[in-house]
């Protein structure tokens, strides 16, 4: 059955989604806390989606287009370098983790919480891995084509590491509460080990 | 007060614990769920603990240990050098791994779920990666001295990357279920990016 819904209601579903199970995890996320933010009803969620596996897995999507949204333009209008427009990448996303209180990646802690059991969270975590992957690869190609990257490792390969490295340290940080200590292994990265 | 306890109960709930909460997260995995498979009634669990946060910061203490005495065991013992030492160190992390189907790595996965929220456990966690890098970075310095992997980095911050590339690849494996994934990752970082 098709029911009437409000994309408004919809998106401020979704967007208080992102706030609270980035925060407290899937299992620490009660539906009704977010209906209550919200202020909507109970029965009517599912109006809107089948299920709370399915709705985090919308949560996993929006919240991966959004950030690769911002990406995605940065790198279309940059003059940088492809190495500098790595680099802003990165300094960009731990400003932006900073001022949300350093509670890491949603899509990191959610692999790490349900990426083995619940199968429509798997499947929106591996299509959010392989964007990002992308992007990443896309740039490490035309840096090594300039000689700013080493080319004796393959493009996708480095991007696999370097992505990897990237969520080792957001975990790292949920611990450390230590920003800087991201930059320190994502910059001697770029610097020196991928040079 | 002071309550009768019997060793071999608070072994088996942690064990359990272990197994539990590293398949199903630290929300996911409900105390009545471990009592029942220990056969242990519910009242007597805070005869052993005071609180789930305290028992799961126990857990992560029992399960780093652990496995940090098989790896201290074989670095005392082995003939092999510094740089062999730690591929045979992930090799074997491997292989447990895919014996236990590939549900990642307690302290990881805990620090993502609830790192940032539970301070009992992030401090078993800080822990438990102090220990963990002050072994990879004690066989990083020697093969530094060997001239087995560069030395334009500290070992200290070489053994971060290490196990943050680490960290980040289990996270991987938790969605694609391919191990040689990690193989493939950290047998290329400490063959040729830390060379």
């Amino acid at each position: 059955m098709v029911r009437k819904q409000n994309p408004d209601i919809k998106d401020r579903l979704l967007d208080q989604g992102i706030r609270l199970v980035t925060e407290n995890g899937y299992h620490g996320t009660g539906l009704k806390k977010i209906l209550d933010t919200v202020n909507v009803p109970k029965g009517s969620f599912y109006n809107y989606f089948e299920s709370k596996e399915k709705y985090v897995a919308q949560i996993i999507k929006r919240y991966s287009e959004t950030l690769l949204m911002q990406v995605d333009e940065y790198i279309e209008t940059t003059e940088d370098d492809p190495l500098t427009a790595l680099k802003n990448i990165f300094h960009m996303a731990i400003v932006q983790l900073e001022s949300k209180g350093n509670q890491g990646c949603l899509t990191g802690n959610l692999a790490a919480e349900i990426g083995g059991s619940i199968s429509a969270c798997r499947l929106a975590l591996k299509d959010a891995v392989l964007l990002w992957k992308s992007r990443l690869s896309g740039l490490i190609g035309k840096a090594q084509e300039n000689g700013q990257i080493r080319n004796d490792i393959r493009a996708d390969l480095l991007a696999d590491m370097l992505w990897d490295i990237w969520q080792g340290g957001l975990l790292r940080i949920k611990i450390d509460h230590d920003t800087e200590y991201l930059r320190k292994i994502i910059f001697t990265t770029l610097d020196t080990l991928l040079r």
